[in-house]
């Protein structure tokens, strides 16, 4: 038979990050920033290997039943205490889900709130999954135009006037293509958007935590003195990708039906991997292991920004991340993006075409992601010049 | 602000599953039938504690980076070639899924295929989630009537003759809740009228290796000739719920697209469980961990239908499971059922009101959903023989 399906989960984007880690995979020398992994030295491995021996053998009945629905309560706890603490968030009013990274809440948002056509806002070029999964559901993931702040509150505006919005899609800090950080100004002007037209934020903060470059900026959450903003976390980049915990706090009533649509139509997660979090946040200083990551984060950035300025061509841009795993280097638009990326693969470095994060709407864009979370200091630095030299070939000195 | 929703999430049924876990927790000597939990003393504790010692320690870097989006290769295979061997499946044209548990295609697969209004076919008392994720997704959970031998295939095809219908959702052995096991021919009349009416089947077999009495009728995938059948099936009663290990095996064509939705609206699953899976999968002898398996189960089904033999009145119906965990009681229709509900927990005795698990238009029901994997040969002993004086008392001898 013919499954006749909904045109909504027929539609497919590019994917280029696959691209690229195929087109690396075992090839002698091969530099990519194209993977989106944290930094593996910064990964606490034994304190986990630790954690897994002492969850796994001290109630390993209670792992290998089913749980309760709403997760871990420990690490519930203490993922609640954290926002509170260190983020200045008020809890009265408000729930929190722990999910399957903050990967699954992208999908379980659009999933629960979405009718066929609403629109959801989010910056032209954004995170993959978080456009996917809004078309997925039926709605519009409409691309708003960003500068160097990030999305702009007047381009926002002039879309929202559709009346068809549903919510913006932000991720704050050190976002996800383009490692641009939204300052607080900015954060005001756009929840200022949000209230006028009655749209929530959905704000994806899994970056957050690693902050190694100038100053702390308040989350929405932590002004959102209208109930209107959902905020995702993640322990992917903190602790472990592959644990695949993440969380969502805001207020209780959605939160609620997002945590019963999620008992339904995903059923509860793992407790181990929940329990392994859990019993690394209570065993080890944190707040030093953090400053360790963002350390190793630093050193990986600079490297890449020192061998960029001493490398590249002056036409081409690369944004100056102060955390997070990503820059974003934009060509000048005479640049042929598609010969220039082929010419880096030819010469064994792998970087991703903007395509790849288009939202509905999005420009064509002439720009490319480069993650420097995976390769060593050295790689970073060899695969610097060889893409700058690349830069001078494609756009002169 | 208010977030508003849309209908189809807002849409509760009743709880009584939680319900009768709440009332019973910490009640010296409650009895409880209500649990869906697998039999304890049949999950291979220690080997599963061993395989957690050797995929921790053995490569954990590969476990706490992001891993492959479909999962554990090997868990894969494994998988696939017991479908193949013991299942006689033929793997040609098609793709397999691992997931977060069977639990999770309940939500991924009308997620992927609803349209608003779509028909979705299932038996009038069924798996609550199944119904659920339908309605979430804005379709008709449509309850077809039942007999001693599972669906109807004539009030299947008067309900298909709305011309509105997507799928089947049958749990073709030993079901959830009636415990009963649809024989090889219904399983054909019912084929014939999805081939009539194009629908594809959805056959949810997480109980399938779980038969301890009787003869193994084949499975819908193993005779689909026409390529519509999608066969879900789950480690959560075979070796541990806890671990969340499930999987899909159907056409690729639809396995891509599901896979795909997977991929975008929920990320990857934790490695590490799937390993471990895989692991015992490929350490123990399965087929002698699985008569094991059964043994335990036909012990304590066997003590639960002797007692109610014994004890319970001859006006009231139970079903005689072949396999699985659950018989259904029928109780004359002049009874009040709730009022039989309450008797029963006032003596201690949870049992699970069939209104749990009423599809769209299903009858009222008289009738009660009975687990017998949790509690111990002795308190099914002593809750049936409660349970049948109330029987008595309800309905005379
Ligand atoms: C912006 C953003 N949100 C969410 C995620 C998902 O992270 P995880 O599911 O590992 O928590 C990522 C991962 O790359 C991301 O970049
Ligand atoms: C019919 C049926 N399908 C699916 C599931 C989900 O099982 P799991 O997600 O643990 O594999 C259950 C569990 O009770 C069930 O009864």
């Amino acid at each position: 038979m013919s499954f006749s399906l909904p045109e909504r989960v027929t539609l497919k984007g590019p994917n280029f990050i696959r691209e690229v880690f195929e087109r690396g995979v075992g090839v002698d020398g091969f530099i990519s920033f194209g993977i989106g992994n944290p930094a593996p030295e910064a990964i606490p491995v034994e304190i986990i290997e630790k954690a897994f021996d002492e969850v796994v053998h001290s109630n390993p009945m209670s792992l290998l039943q089913y749980g309760p629905m709403q997760g871990d309560a420990r690490l519930a706890e203490l993922t609640l205490q954290r926002l509170v603490k260190a983020h200045h968030m008020n809890p009265e009013g408000q729930g929190l889900i722990i999910s399957n990274g903050a990967g699954q809440l992208l999908g379980l948002v659009p999933i629960t709130v979405i009718e066929t056509g609403d629109e959801v806002y989010m910056d032209e070029f954004t995170f993959t999954s978080a456009i996917n999964s809004v078309r997925n559901m039926g709605g519009k993931a409409v691309g708003i135009k960003t500068d160097e702040y990030g999305m702009i509150p007047a381009e926002l505006e002039k879309a929202a006037q559709s009346g068809k919005g549903k919510y913006i899609y932000l991720i704050p800090n050190f976002q996800n293509p383009t490692g641009i950080t939204m300052p607080l100004e900015r954060r005001k002007e756009i929840y200022a958007v949000a209230s006028k037209y009655d749209l929530f934020i959905y704000e994806d903060d899994p970056y957050g935590e690693i902050r190694f470059a100038g100053e702390y900026i308040p989350t929405f959450k932590s002004f959102d003195t209208e109930d209107r903003v959902l905020y995702a976390g993640s322990y992917s980049k903190t602790l472990s990708a592959g644990l695949r915990v993440g969380f969502l706090f805001g207020p209780a009533k959605i939160i609620e039906v997002i945590q019963a649509l999620k008992n339904n139509t995903a059923g509860q997660m793992p407790l181990v991997t929940q329990k392994v979090v859990a019993y690394v946040l209570d065993t080890i200083d944190y707040d030093a292991h953090l400053d360790n990551v963002r350390k190793v984060y630093k050193m990986k950035c600079d490297a890449l920004l020192n061998a960029f300025d001493t490398y590249a061509s002056s036409k081409v841009h690369l944004t100056k991340p102060t955390g997070g795993m990503f820059a974003w280097m934009t060509m000048p638009e005479s640049v042929d993006c598609d010969a220039f990326f082929e010419a880096c693969m030819d010469k064994n470095v792998g970087i991703i075409k903007c395509g790849a994060f288009a939202a509905d709407g999005a420009g064509e864009g002439h720009a490319f992601r480069l993650s420097y979370t995976v390769p060593t200091v050295e790689e970073i630095t060899k695969g610097m010049e060889i893409l700058g030299a690349l830069t001078k070939e494609f756009c002169g000195e």
